[in-house]
């Protein structure tokens, strides 16, 4: 099994670890630490020994932060993480505050008395972070310090497990599509048109795509954690730990590209004297832009330059993706055969569940890994979106309700992502009416065609105005962009309300999965991944028009949908998607699952 | 008749006033002048005192700049003025060019010389504005310099028109709904919030609301021309005219409210030294921000405090737009009555058309004013999203093609505004199927709940989408907001492709308006006014929903709908809104227009 169910915290971890981060604090003067969850790379998942937030205070959620004071300690946590926070965390040792009303800052100005000295790690904040948390210190009369080294680690020494140094293998062009040389060289003279003579990469996501690499060293992606310089004219200085370097690693890199250890980049920051060098504040934390500036380069602030030529995919790589979805389609396919039949007469438990999930996949062969902990939630854990079964959280389904499965694999040709809400046993009416609700929100994102310069955020409303009309609502975004075999959460796209600028483009790829949750009864979820398809003609139109190609095919619970609420419109998309799957997935089943198969996804 | 036909302007007046202006120019030892359309109050509308890119240039469109040399000139126009730039401005003495791609400041950098003089009248450029142009004259070596008077002014001499003084009076409260103090203390109350201390406004509609006044210094709107300072107690200054101030005004504005003279401004804003003061950018030109900073105010940049409260209306203002639309509906089914009889046997052109519906208006004894001059597009001139009539361009509306009809009223209950397209004889198939599609955009923005927080952006696309499934999209935005007896267009809220951060709130008044425009053909909109409902609940939902309320009230041509491109909902919506129309109007009318009126409305 890849997934394990065990907690890796518990509430014992602020009590037991404050008192060591103090005296490490102490010796080096400060009154107080900042502790955001953010590591070195700015990066979603972290790996353990970076999860320096989790190992002080216990708390594991994706957001958040902490500052701990000798006399008094507070965590801040966002509005999807508040029951979840008092589940992990001692409130003996932690106040639990807001992380986004007023948040570390405003806490910062009101805790902080005259002359303290407040330590933080200025490779842990982005520079606009940090401005805010030295304005909010300025008001108290305290003092922000940079630490080296950060207490914390100092406190955490011998226990901390180490950074990992998972192997940095070639991805080969067959799945990547473009050589690197060719993407520096487009990368390079973007920079070139903006001014820039050169740029600091440092999202091990940008690592990957622009080197044609992948490594291992944050679970569920093959990110290989490290940073580079690329300049205008394409070449690239790359620093990677020497022990993840595969033998083979310099060849494929060729001669245009300078492979380098971490403890080279300061120096070679510091040669970037005299030039304009273009950094992302949102991946790149304060000490880049300090060390740049330091050394007098002219610090040009933008998104990381690789952030859009990455998320439209080439045609070797929709093509990839198409392939990863068919072979994960199959594995979800037998995975819901095994939920309608074994399922419905002896109800799993969500780790049950999760693991048969995994086998499946397991079995096609290709598994690199999953994308992401696979959330099962039966009845009342569906309605918790950020839910993730444990062995102390495990729950049975429950006859007359939902199991709603959210999951992804990594395969070499593509990153999957989807999930699928079964009814166990007998539905009620109300649940059949909401998961309709919800597939109408669905279709209506996967069906859309739009003009150049639509955004994801113009197209949001679409997954959402059946529910609305209805006196609902979900309270997470409808689509996130997905990497090829690499991270399943991508920028820069997003289909959500929050206003976004970026435009789909062709190539991108998103997930489009509205919800309902139903808090202490289930959830529901629908999700596909869709790629935006390129301008094309339209019979009697005028424009040329965008749209999505439904990649993620495994059926969609027909004994969960009114028919009656369904337009004819809607119902021959159904039909037409259930088609599409069992064309590509059913060549690939056993006889009865096939059978079963053909039978779930007959038209309406 | 108020609407006239004549053009104001010709391309002889380029060649004649530009000589002028140039030799005012050398008076003051200018190299050059730029010449912005926006005048002192950076209205959308100008009096003809102020519209000085016309005078210059004979350019009338509602955005654009000219710059004039002593050698050479140019204008700049956006995208939509590309035609009519060309047949307004000789194109001997203006260069014509791009308003948005590069627009003035890449002129300037590129046409002025070093050491050149270039002036400007500080109060006609919005401070940020400003700030492009003087970096951009900065980079060419040469100097932006303030002028007073504006040589432009000292050319245009006697033959300048007069600046209008129509008489400010009460706008009572059977009107307006709430008292000024009222209004008063409450945006007072919001400023010392923000830790202001005063706030200057300069909007006219601003002027006009925050006092319970009206004016008519602008044509079709009841604007006063003004400025106030408003202090976070609610107390005020409030700068008129002396000629424009009616017997009964100051007894009205009431002993908290100081009525002073345009003369008395400089002085009081220097006043304000030593207090934080708001000032919106977008609304106040550099000029009060240089006075400001000048005298040692603290300059707090932010939205007219006035715009969102002026923007959600009371009940009082609702139950009034309410009447207006509904005595409005009545002149506009009038009009149609009379399109579907006459008009279909002896088709009208253009002006007839506008100056029989003006009649009808006029006939309802309550007419103010036109909201804006009545757009009546025939046949190609439909398609023309900028036209106006003139005799110059006056087409007679075709058989077997439309007639579009956008037109509005200012009465004292209300402002309209509204778009009827109408089939000439029988339309084409494309015709009634492009309609349609409209219809259903129109449609579906109509109906759709909403929770609190979305914006006018996220619900644009719902507008749209039926027309982008066909290849067809409209290049204007879906829906401005409407003042009460006051703007057509109106701010901050908007329903536009373009991100708009101002969610919607209960008594926005907007347009609904997408469209359709066959370029040489024909050009189809439908657009009603609908405001905002209060978040309600929905049987069987959890989350109380806003909404719209539909304002306009006139038959949509059922002849035009393609029944079997709408679905059931569709159709029982329009059947629903025609029944509407049929209660209310109808009883307003003659014998023979009801029972055409209850024939058009009669269910699909």
């Amino acid at each position: 099994m890849r997934q394990t169910f065990d907690e890796s915290t518990d509430p014992s971890f602020g009590p037991q670890h404050v008192p060591l981060i103090r005296k490490a604090m102490s010796d080096q003067g400060l009154d107080a630490l900042l502790i955001p969850h953010e590591d070195e790379h700015q990066n979603e998942y972290l790996p353990a020994a970076n999860d320096r937030l989790g190992w002080a205070t216990g708390f594991t959620g994706s957001a958040g932060a902490a500052v701990i004071f000798q006399d008094k300690a507070a965590i801040f946590v966002d509005g999807r993480y508040t029951l979840q926070v008092r589940d992990q965390v001692d409130q003996q040792t932690f106040e639990i505050r807001d992380l986004v009303d007023g948040g570390v800052p405003a806490y910062l100005e009101s805790a902080a008395r005259r002359g303290q000295a407040i330590g933080y790690d200025p490779r842990l904040h982005s520079p606009d972070a940090l401005a805010h948390l030295k304005i909010a210190a300025a008001k108290a009369g305290a003092e922000l310090r940079p630490v080296t080294p950060n207490p914390l680690d100092q406190a955490w020494g011998q226990a901390r497990p180490p950074q990992p140094v998972a192997p940095v293998v070639a991805h080969p062009l067959q799945y990547a599509g473009e050589e690197s040389a060719s993407k520096r060289h487009r990368v390079g003279e973007s920079l070139a048109a903006r001014g820039a003579q050169a740029a600091v990469l440092t999202a091990p996501s940008t690592i990957a795509w622009l080197f044609n690499v992948r490594g291992g060293d944050v679970i569920r992606s093959p990110l290989p954690l490290g940073q580079a310089i690329l300049n205008a004219d394409g070449s690239a200085r790359l620093f990677l730990d020497p022990q993840k370097v595969t033998p083979d690693l310099p060849a494929w890199l060729g001669n245009q590209v300078r492979l380098e250890t971490p403890a080279d980049l300061p120096q070679a920051l510091a040669e970037l004297k005299g030039k304009t060098v273009l950094v992302d504040p949102a991946q790149s934390s304060a000490w880049y832009f300090e060390a740049l500036s330091g050394a007098g380069a002219e610090v040009l602030r933008g998104e990381d330059p690789c952030a859009l030529p990455r998320a439209c995919k080439n045609e070797v790589e929709i093509q990839g993706t198409r392939n990863a979805h068919a072979r994960d389609g199959a594995a979800l396919t037998r995975f819901l055969h095994w939920l309608a039949t074994e399922g419905q007469t002896n109800p799993p438990d969500e780790i049950t569940a999760v693991s048969k999930l995994e086998a499946f996949r397991e079995a096609t062969g290709a598994l690199k890994d999953l994308s992401f902990d696979t959330i099962a939630g039966a009845a009342s854990n569906g309605a918790i979106v950020h839910y993730r079964p444990t062995q102390r959280l495990n729950k049975r389904a429950e006859t007359g309700s939902l199991l709603l499965v959210d999951s992804g694999a990594q395969y070499l040709d593509g990153t999957t992502d989807v999930t699928r809400t079964v009814a166990i046993g007998e539905p009620s009416a109300e649940m059949a009416e909401r998961f309709t609700l919800v597939l109408k929100g669905h279709l209506a994102l996967a069906r859309v065609r739009f003009p150049a310069g639509t955004t994801g955020s113009s197209l949001d409303a679409l997954a959402r105005m059946a529910l609305w009309a209805h006196g609902l609502d979900y309270d997470h975004g409808t689509g996130h962009g997905v990497g090829s075999y690499l991270g399943v959460h991508e920028g820069p796209q997003r289909i959500a309300k929050a206003p976004n600028a970026v435009a789909l483009r062709p190539g991108m790829i998103l997930s489009n999965e509205p919800g309902y949750y139903k808090e202490g009864a289930y959830g529901i979820r629908i999700e596909n991944l869709q790629v935006v398809t390129p301008p094309a003609e339209i019979p009697g139109g005028e424009r040329p028009m965008l749209g999505f190609e439904t990649l993620t095919l495994a059926p969609i619970d027909r004994r969960l949908v009114v028919k009656a609420l369904l337009s004819d419109e809607e119902r021959a998309q159904l039909d037409a998607y259930h088609a599409r799957v069992r064309e590509v997935v059913g060549p690939q089943l056993e006889p009865a699952v096939r059978a079963w198969l053909d039978e779930v996804t007959a038209p309406l």
